[in-house]
């Protein structure tokens, strides 16, 4: 593991010269192009683009909004004659990983959210064929409208994210069909020659299979263009689940924080198994506080992080346990059942389960009812959190992402709700700071343990909570997405998260829990030089990308 | 797609000099490293690994046989010095698709069976980590042996062959983890610099979580690696299927040719919702009678393709339908009995269903003692059939590849049981010819219905008969495995299996159905020259292997 601490932003590009009138003349040919309206280059917006969760951004040079793959050829091989670098964007949310922002600043910044046509649907195969620009609350409203009798996975990241953009992440959502990468197939890429290149089947001209099977034939390079900047993805093919006969969602809490490690030694076997399907998503105490309420700013004299004697006091007020969690059970009545059954028989004698309900569509809205005329008395209210939190799970878990902002991002933002009222789901908007770091955990309980032990303690020497996921994501391989949550207006904390985020990172790392994903102010943590991976990717772009066209820097770092 | 009609014996290396006394040095120095009596020079040994079911094989300058990374390591070295080629083998078997063989003739065949060692065997994550050499039957026994309560995927190619052989090509098994490359992860891979390079998370020296989550961080590159030349794979980390607390396989047969269509449209929801969690296996008439017998020589005036009255009178007097498959339900036992009434419901009212048996371990010993008083009924015959497949597909479901010679290959082998005994499971020790051609489909009945329409009149034309399996491989792919089987001693029979081959492929790729797999005889119809994918990975190839000392020309026409 590289141990360099060289920032990502120095690095060197020097031997590509860039000259200012190269510059206008690429703009000019790509705005003959694009049309004058779909290329920005006034400062306002691109600063817009430049905006970070993070500590700081990346400011572009240009941002260019093409509205066709076409276009997208044409404008990487206007950047390869001028040597300009490009960075793609699907809808450039990947919040907590840096947004829309490319490695370094002066890059032409291609928006592909024009870009959002679905191309197709087939409900008897359970796919959809679309553009980098389609996002989650799209498809879903798309189905409902349409009453194809398929489910989305989603994630919990609102209806405005691109689908592509997040696969080409890697990133997971909630279903069965969490593993977006493992469910897509049949990518069509634009690779830094400005050339069309499909993978899997579908560089057979009249293949038939293209949507229905990922790996084709000879090499599979699917991969290749996933976590990388290897090429612009105009289109990709999603698996969709169909809508099972019956459903119901498990909501669970667990008493104390130790009683994670025994919830997933039970529950291991049942993922493994197939009996939970979906990615099971357990949140501790503070990221579900972090949904319904900031930083109690106004009980504390400074931004600390909290005792564990205030944490308790928080979760009581709010109703929760150490840990809550749900999970979807998919099939026939009878198949529900059985699953249900097994749960309840891995679950028997678990001393840390503080509830455990389960919620049918129908057995929600009853609850709900009854919550209603319950709600002042302190049962109610752990209900009433539980079934809020399942209302989310089950709407969720159904392809629908919630329309609220990305959750716990905004705990430090002061006075979020005295803000001149924000209707927007972009934690941009309220600017909002945070770091995630996403390390994969081997799905066994003392991982969980250590993890803990290594981290929070960082967390609480920079003066920062942590707020912390655990799901089970396959059957073998849990991962835990902590956020480092700060107050960007202030100067020392945002300091303080960057130096606190990359003392973690190299901690986990050091540990052998490797994140998942980087945004830009991690690349330097797994693009390691002077490995055999390392010179193995980079002769690989420098054969298919000589100028470093394609986002220099990005999970790779720059030659 | 390429309509190129170049050989792929006939490409062009002469570019890359090899002297004579150059092969001579290298040698030496490969004999100082694995010892003498580890590499093999004379004729016989090299014909012996030319063998091949396909009408030719190629035959190799040489054979070693290394025993560790590090001698792999070194011999490739030596052969960047000296610019030979190496082709790797694992088991080599590869039946149907060329067996031990390279590309091309004068290769040093790297044969990696003595690299069998067993790393690592994790029963609470459910994984194996092993070295090439290590065969299916290997790790059957292994787990029995230390009580290990977990099941490998098997294929039904017998206890010899290669798990990572197969997984590298991409083979699929029977089992739930059926796909191999999908549920395999953490290559160490001998890049054709001699350097290694773990792919995956395996790159971190740290790393805890390798061998439980196969996509890593950063560009994932282990499909390079399937069906290519980019490397050398010296170790892999297979996934294992906990044991289930209760089993049953479903087996059934259909009447007529057709009734595959209305099969796979009643099964393909409970494919795609989990219900049918194995890869399903559906063989004609053929590919069962095959099983049990020879083509009917003595009853035929010369070797022609049945006609259906005579497949009709085979079938009866094995006590088969058209089509015979087996299905494996896993779980707690309410969770079988769920998944059981939910597929009795799917095929409620289906005329074409034949019978339709569910064994347990328990009813098939009972059965199998009331079939011992009831044999001379016709009755018993078919039952008979059932539970002898039924008892296969038992085994193989719980990793026991059959230790019977692969299946149908020896169809058209002349005398095969009056031979003098032969103690086999190996084709190639029988002379067997074969050629298998595996497209993948929509998992749609039209399709079936289209394939066979399209491939059976060619099949017939050059006098071979269609010996054919369907096989519900993924959510929402078929693959239909296809043998053409002919008597290698006839030479004029041996053209028209190549031909017949041809042209079934060729049309297969005209009409969409891509195959999933090529042997050496198949390349020039997947690796078409002048596309853009060609061309892209021709610029990884040369960029990582200038020399082509890897395979040249698997699964990409060398420069």
């Amino acid at each position: 593991m590289s141990t360099s601490t060289q920032s990502s932003r120095d690095i060197n590009l020097s031997n590509i010269p860039i000259s200012k009138s190269g510059f206008e003349n690429a703009l000019l040919e790509i705005k003959e192009l694009v049309g004058v309206e779909n290329v920005k280059l006034d400062l306002d917006e691109r600063l817009h683009f430049s905006r970070s969760t993070l500590a700081q951004g990346t400011v572009p040079s240009a941002i260019i909004k093409p509205n066709s793959r076409q276009e997208v050829e044409a404008i990487v091989k206007i950047s390869n004659e001028y040597r300009l670098h490009v960075h793609p964007i699907s809808s450039g949310k990947n919040w907590g990983y840096s947004d829309a922002c490319a490695v370094m600043d002066g890059q032409l910044l291609l928006d592909l959210s024009r870009m959002n046509r679905i191309l197709e649907v087939n409900e008897s195969l359970g796919y959809i064929t679309i553009e980098p620009g389609v996002t989650q609350g799209q498809v879903y409203e798309y189905l409902i409208k349409n009453k194809i009798k398929l489910w989305m996975d989603a994630t919990g990241a609102g209806p405005d994210t691109s689908i592509i953009g997040n696969t080409m992440d890697r990133g997971f959502g909630h279903s069965p069909y969490g593993d977006r990468y493992g469910h897509s197939c049949g990518y069509e890429v634009v690779l830094p020659s400005g050339k069309v290149l499909n993978t899997g089947f579908g560089r057979f001209e009249n293949s038939k299979v293209t949507e229905v099977y990922k790996w084709g034939v000879g090499p599979s390079v699917d991969g290749l263009f996933t976590q990388s900047n290897f090429g612009i993805v105009t289109k990709m093919t999603l698996w969709l689940m169909p809508a099972p006969e019956d459903f119901c969602v498990v909501g669970f809490m667990l008493k104390e924080e130790n009683d994670i490690a025994e919830l997933i030694e039970r529950l291991r076997p049942l993922r493994m198994d197939g009996t939970l399907k979906s990615v099971i998503h357990i949140g501790n105490d503070l990221r579900l506080v972090s949904m319904s309420q900031s930083y109690p700013f106004e009980e504390m004299e400074r931004s600390v992080s909290l005792s564990m004697e205030k944490r308790k006091e928080l979760a009581r007020k709010h109703g929760i346990g150490f840990w809550s969690g749900t999970a979807g059970l998919y099939g026939s009545s009878d198949q529900v059942a059985a699953d249900l059954k097994k749960i309840k028989k891995a679950l028997k004698g678990f001393k840390g389960l503080k509830n455990f309900v389960v919620f049918t569509e129908k057995r929600l809205d009853m609850i709900k009812k009854a919550i209603g005329l319950l709600n002042h008395f302190g049962f109610a209210k752990e209900l009433a959190t539980l079934v809020e939190k399942a209302t989310l799970g089950f709407e969720l878990l159904k392809g629908k992402s919630p329309k609220t902002c990305v959750q716990g991002g905004l705990w430090r933002v002061k006075n979020q709700h005295s803000l001149a009222p924000i209707d927007s789901t972009n934690p941009l908007d309220y600017n909002a700071g945070f770091y995630w770091i996403s390390p994969v955990l081997p799905m066994q309980g003392l991982h969980i343990k250590n993890l803990i032990s290594i981290v929070e303690p960082i967390f609480h020497r920079y003066g920062f909570d942590l707020q912390q996921t655990i799901s089970m994501t396959t059957e073998r391989a849990l991962t835990s997405v902590m956020t480092i949550s700060f107050d960007k207006k202030n100067e020392v904390e945002s300091q303080k998260a960057k130096l606190c985020h990359d003392e973690v990172v190299q901690r986990l790392m050091t540990e052998g829990y490797i994140i998942y994903r980087a945004g830009n102010h991690t690349m330097k943590f797994v693009s390691e030089e002077n490995s055999t991976f390392h010179e193995f990717l980079s002769s690989v772009k420098n054969a298919i990308d000589p100028q470093q066209t394609i986002s220099p820097g990005k999970y790779l770092s720059a030659q």
